[in-house]
């Protein structure tokens, strides 16, 4: 069986989380602190980051999402999720990027050490200043993703692809900390409800982490 | 023929073309500052980043580093480097993902702050104190390499990969930037002298980015 070592809002476990999902792949949530810098999880994965995959049998330990997700990819047929051409596949790595990275950094990031970091760790409120920065950050993200699906029936092109994945794994860290204002994002809030709907997604929306609440039409398909 | 826009020091514009040259694919480089956000670099890669790779005759255009590697290593049968089995693939993955994240957010990234964009851009100086951090954490990820070299004959495993090519990068514009001390660290040194003599390696060296000069060991294979 493989063990996920992951927290509840993790925006880089849940991408593989809805992967494996889709894939129907089994697997065991293990929770991880990377904050806490244990050394058997800095064994496992030097750059001390959440998600780690294992399986002890077959003796595999896989780190960094992307990698991971490139391993499942090839390795479970049902779903394919970084398919087409050469140049399709080009653009799902490239928006997946785009959401690992720019999302991440302008919009996740922040609103995660603002209103977890500094709570669990440091004992201190968030910044308004920054919060208040963080979302309207989000919001240009969303424009852009309105705009994709404006011009395409997914993120990537016409069919579901891990730049899907990635950025319903991001938007939804980042809706269940209230960074999310979907005023005025009818596009985007089409495709992440439905997104909300799929049995890979159901799970990840029911879990909380402690002390943590998540605003009230979090979990809702309608919202 | 393709088009590479970047700028000398750019890490993953380098890794890109280190991959290239291994694969003899032939490319013309358009020099562009992504610090100067031009609106028609935002056209081609809203995320505003070097590099991106084109090609006008075919219509094709590529942004984000692993997002055009991964496209040359599925179109260009020659010198594979995203090989072996799924495990070791995902390795090569991993390891590649750390010179572009940790070692570049460590090391390259705070380098190319102080010594390039204060210099090009604030027309101020270094701060010699996040120099001498810099340097710290470039000796810890050398450690790093070292031992993978005590254990492996490249970095991901048996043969030569995208892993190494991503390292060698990394290194080489800290190591132009002055970031590296190569005291004590046989292994890598050994490991890089080699990658300086190889053709692919060759042109990037003799290139220069005005008003910064590299150190005289820059260029040297024996060094
Ligand atoms: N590129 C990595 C990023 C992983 C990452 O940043 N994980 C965060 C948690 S969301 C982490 O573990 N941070 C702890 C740290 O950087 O020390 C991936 O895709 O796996
Ligand atoms: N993950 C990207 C990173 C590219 C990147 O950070 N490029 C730098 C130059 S070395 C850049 O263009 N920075 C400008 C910016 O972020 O605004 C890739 O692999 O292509």
């Amino acid at each position: 069986m493989w063990q996920l070592y992951q927290f509840p809002l993790c925006p880089f476990s849940r991408k593989v989380r809805l992967l494996m999902g889709e894939k129907s792949v089994g697997y065991e949530l293990v929770r991880e602190s990377p904050w806490e810098q244990r050394d058997e999880f800095l064994d496992m994965n030097p750059a001390g980051r959440t998600p780690v995959l294992r399986h002890s049998q077959r003796d595999v330990s896989l780190a960094d999402s992307n990698a991971i997700c490139e391993y499942i990819e090839e390795t479970v047929e049902k779903s394919p999720m970084i398919n087409g051409t050469a140049t399709n596949r080009a653009e799902i790595r490239r928006l997946t990027a785009w959401f690992d990275e720019q999302f991440y950094g302008d919009v996740t990031a922040p609103l995660l050490f603002e209103r977890m970091h500094k709570r669990l760790i440091h004992r201190a409120p968030p910044d308004a200043k920054l919060l208040r920065e963080a979302m309207r950050r989000a919001n240009v993200h969303l424009d852009y993703i309105d705009y994709l699906i404006d011009h395409r029936s997914w993120l990537a092109g016409a069919t579901m692809s891990l730049a899907d994945l990635s950025a319903a794994a991001q938007i939804s860290v980042a809706d269940y900390l209230g960074g999310i204002d979907w005023a005025g994002h009818e596009q985007t809030r089409a495709w992440y409800s439905m997104f909300k709907s799929r049995p890979s997604f159901r799970p990840l929306l029911s879990e909380r982490m402690e002390v943590i609440a998540p605003p009230a039409h979090y979990e809702k398909v309608d919202f």
